[in-house]
């Protein structure tokens, strides 16, 4: 069984972000598979193959990488940021144990990225500098009621929280419901960090308080991260606000 | 006010997870700040200079490299993995809070990179394709109750758990206490990733049990990922198995 499948993140928009293995993996390649946008940012090299599909088929596309590589072929399937966060590794694992034996003898690699809420983070400061968590707002894996408990779980218990995947045409009330969830544990003035399209030529990155934040600002392009009860804002004059959370906790010293 | 500092993740410890952004950053410095061992990993070019410092003292090193910035001077300061995650990038902003005026001035830039949780979890699988938290295991810096605390509320909640520097030699019983707390919330089955120098030639990847999970196997160097209830790992005939996490909560359909 000479098959092999690569599932590379590609990181945030910027080119600057792809890692000398990411890059390597999408050249060895003889065929691509992922989401149309993700793979306009490969350079497809003559003669290797380019397998794009909608963002909602993530099983039908893993399931057809596996297929292709089973029969000896060296296959690159591509997600934004990070495959293991959110996207594709994960749809991948599921496909195999699922699916014939003869996949789960294949040589499988996952090839890391920067995963969208580190990007985010660098742009401001530091919000990530302590405890935090990652959280996909989307209801369509898993019921609200579990969102609503996990932003309880992470905000009492003092986590820094980035928000994947906030909202869609198909999902438009969930994050302002996350921010009023968020508003019966959290300051008022907790920063709010909403970073849209980070590393790309349309990115827009903003800092609010959580009784500022607007969901009408944010869409499926954007990150965000809501601070604890510890994340702090340092003015500076002429330039941006930095963000961070401090890596001591107060009385603790550092 | 011409001062540059720079704040560059350099990945865990393969160089082809630098990224082409961080290694411009570190050309571009006229000197670069840091732990040793991570120095060590930059190739320093002719008349750069080299300030090493232990890993026990980021304040004193943040304040240091401010203080040559604001001199007029292109600084970097080196962190393993991502800056903003349990690292350097904190540690200056909190320098620039307490600091003089004019490093407020300063151009400061975070290089985002691939943290440690990240490159672990892709050697296995997708074990972090679900919700999941990150975690510093260090009471240096917070009371241990809180440690304790975050962990019950993680686990209880569903997230996986990425834990940050679980053991030092001055920090010897805190990894055991907290594999024991989390066998009060999750399934003796529950899989355990023990990543030790992922992306070093010195790598070590280990697959167990939360009932089987040995503190002693784990060092400083060492990233843990606990899974949650929803975790599960697929035996492959001739390789070793994948763990991965479920995109979608059983009874909802993916």
């Amino acid at each position: 069984m000479s098959g092999r499948l690569a599932v590379v993140g590609l990181g945030p928009g910027d080119a600057r972000w792809l890692t000398p293995e990411a890059d390597a993996a999408l050249a060895a390649a003889d065929a691509l598979y992922g989401y149309g946008p993700y793979l306009d940012r490969v350079a497809v090299r003559p003669g290797q193959a380019r397998h794009a599909s909608d963002n909602r088929e993530e099983s039908a596309r893993a399931a057809a990488a596996l297929r292709h590589a089973a029969e000896g072929a060296s296959i690159a399937i591509v997600s934004g940021g990070d495959p293991g966060v959110f996207a594709m590794a994960a749809a991948v694992c599921e496909a195999i144990e699922a699916g014939p034996a003869t996949w789960r003898a294949l040589d499988v690699t996952i090839v890391p990225g920067v995963t969208a809420m580190l990007a985010v983070a660098a742009r401001v400061g530091a919000p990530l500098g302590h405890d935090f968590c990652a959280l996909s707002l989307s209801d369509n894996l898993k019921p609200w009621e579990l969102v609503e408990r996990r932003l309880d779980a992470a905000a009492s218990a003092g986590f820094v929280i980035a928000l994947y995947n906030p909202i869609s045409r198909a999902r438009p009330w969930q994050l302002g419901a996350a921010f009023e969830r968020l508003r019966r544990q959290l300051p008022p003035t907790t920063p709010v960090v909403l970073g849209r399209a980070a590393g790309r030529s349309d990115e827009q990155i903003a800092v609010t308080t959580l009784a500022d934040a607007d969901p009408g600002s944010a869409d499926m392009a954007t990150l965000i991260i809501v601070g604890s009860a510890a994340t702090r804002t340092i003015a500076r004059p002429g330039r941006p606000p930095l963000v961070y959370t401090p890596r001591a906790v107060e009385g603790v010293p550092s």
